[in-house]
């Protein structure tokens, strides 16, 4: 038995890289073919505002209209808005561009109207000429909590945005997550008898990609999914491409490196996706019981999210053939 | 007995043409002489925020950052939310510039925090550098509906900006008045025994003026106060200067003259002022029994205005002289 080139992708996806990854799929795969699912445990409540970093950075990023310079926003973006904020004594921390602020206030009349987080967004996709799927992982309330060395827990945009990440942390913790479910189109997305990957993207393993998977009925959806479940390492070399991924590490007392986070999704995922930076690492991987690749992890062009979006989308197909060869 | 030059000033505006005369007065007078009440009958929540049009005018004008060429508005807004939020399918008919929107977010904070719309207002003005002070007409919810000949009555920012004053109007109502208290600030202006002069600016007597003075106990104050009252006619030649004053006498059925405003205003002023185009009607007005001068009100320059300002205050000046005298 082998898998069609035509199933579908379920990703798993944070902010910036996890959005190029999606991207890299939204190009190489028919729009019916793909469905993100957000985090959105970073979400949070700003000047009355419902705020979703990591589904807005997925939908600008789809949509053509990041700002790749800043890795979140939009393109081209203007902050007259945050400047006449600032003037008039307004909370100026988290910076809101006068596009962005569009998205955030039209979303907050679209849940105010009694849509769900999810049916806002696909309101907000539909706009913006997304055919693709995108999924918040939950239309509840999950709320990221880090906790610090040095001090009281703060909200996660508390933690990432106003401190920098400059607080040491000591772990994490998703509020509101045990009563949370799953969205209904992620749960419809791993239960479809068409899915051929679920594919955790190179987001940050503690507060972008565990959210998703603590949420109630994930982790047995996706054991129980017809696909098997590869993570692309957010560590190259040692290194973050982009955020405290790489700091948390240190912090948290685990090594730096693409071998650390293969251990912590051991038993939760069927293959890992390393660059060649860290061809080394793949026996130690492997010995943990998990297949791997080496392939190019860093997406610097949109060629090479594609050809990452293939290649993972490749070693699924071979995944899927030998489980069901075996 | 004659009233002291430094007597203070309280001046009832609505926004563009109050909000001038307004301007006038803080050049003229020292801060702590005038207090500006405004009318926040068009106020309304839209997009969630609170919008208060006529405050933001009076606001804008006395910080120096208003837009001459819109007439409401800051001077080089720029348009880039609006432009988002239309094209991600949001309500767009009234426009919110970027700059603006701080305002309102800002104010929605501060009312949040549990502020009143007076100390909101403060803190804004604070903000903005505004030494004189700018109060509300009232801190609790006043609406003005329009009624129309061919509908239903409309709320006034739906009849004044997204159907442009193309409706007929009947008549006028504020909802909410009866329930509604002026502010303490207000009050306090009109018991204050400073107080030289109360201006009923060159505002649309019917839905920037009347909501002001049909507060309750403020025609009763207003009639114990130590100051006159002067009108300040908004109709020049037949014409309002600005706004739908005109065509609503039209189709109320009143002449559209400074004469029908004056007979509009009788029993609740002590004086009207009228341009010199008007001159005319100066003795039909003192007919009615109300003392008139007639001068320049069509305030092109920052002179004019403050030139206008001077000329109310001095007659207010006599009016109290001739008021002791008699």
């Amino acid at each position: 038995m082998s898998v069609s080139v035509s199933a579908k992708c379920l990703a798993i996806s944070g902010g910036v890289g996890g959005a190029k990854l999606a991207l890299g799929f939204a190009h190489y795969l028919a729009p019916e073919q793909l469905l993100v699912v957000a985090n959105t445990g970073d979400d949070f409540v700003h000047l009355g505002l419902p705020i979703c970093p990591d589904l807005d950075t997925v939908m600008y990023t789809l949509a053509g209209i990041n700002n790749k310079e800043l890795g979140w926003g939009q393109a081209g973006e203007s902050w007259h808005f945050l400047a006449a904020l600032r003037a008039l004594g307004g909370e100026h921390w988290f910076a809101l561009g006068d596009r962005d602020l569009a998205t955030h206030i039209q979303r907050q009349q679209l849940l105010g109207s009694g849509l769900s987080l999810s049916a806002a967004t696909a309101s907000l996709c539909r706009s913006l000429g997304i055919p693709q799927a995108l999924i918040p992982m939950t239309d509840d309330k999950v709320a990221t909590i880090v906790h610090q060395q040095a001090g009281e827990p703060l909200a996660f945009q508390h933690y990432f945005v106003r401190d920098r990440c400059a607080p040491v942390v000591t772990g994490f913790e998703f509020s509101g997550i045990q009563a949370a479910a799953p969205s209904a189109g992620f749960m419809a997305g791993l239960r479809d008898p068409d899915l051929g990957a679920i594919v955790i993207c190179p987001s940050n393993p503690f507060v972008s990609v565990d959210p998703v998977l603590a949420l109630p009925g994930v982790l047995d959806a996706m054991a129980a999914a017809p696909a098997p479940v590869i993570a692309v390492s957010p560590i190259v070399g040692g290194l973050a491409i982009k955020g405290p991924a790489a700091k948390m590490m240190a912090e948290l007392g685990m090594p730096q490196s693409a071998l650390a986070v293969a251990g912590h999704y051991q038993g939760r995922i069927d293959g890992f996706v390393i660059d060649t930076t860290d061809e080394a690492l793949a026996p130690a991987i492997e010995a943990l019981g998990i297949p791997t690749i080496v392939t190019n992890t860093v997406m610097v062009t949109l060629a090479d999210r594609i050809e990452l979006a293939a290649r993972v989308l490749m070693f699924a197909r071979q995944l899927s053939a030998r489980s069901a060869s075996a």
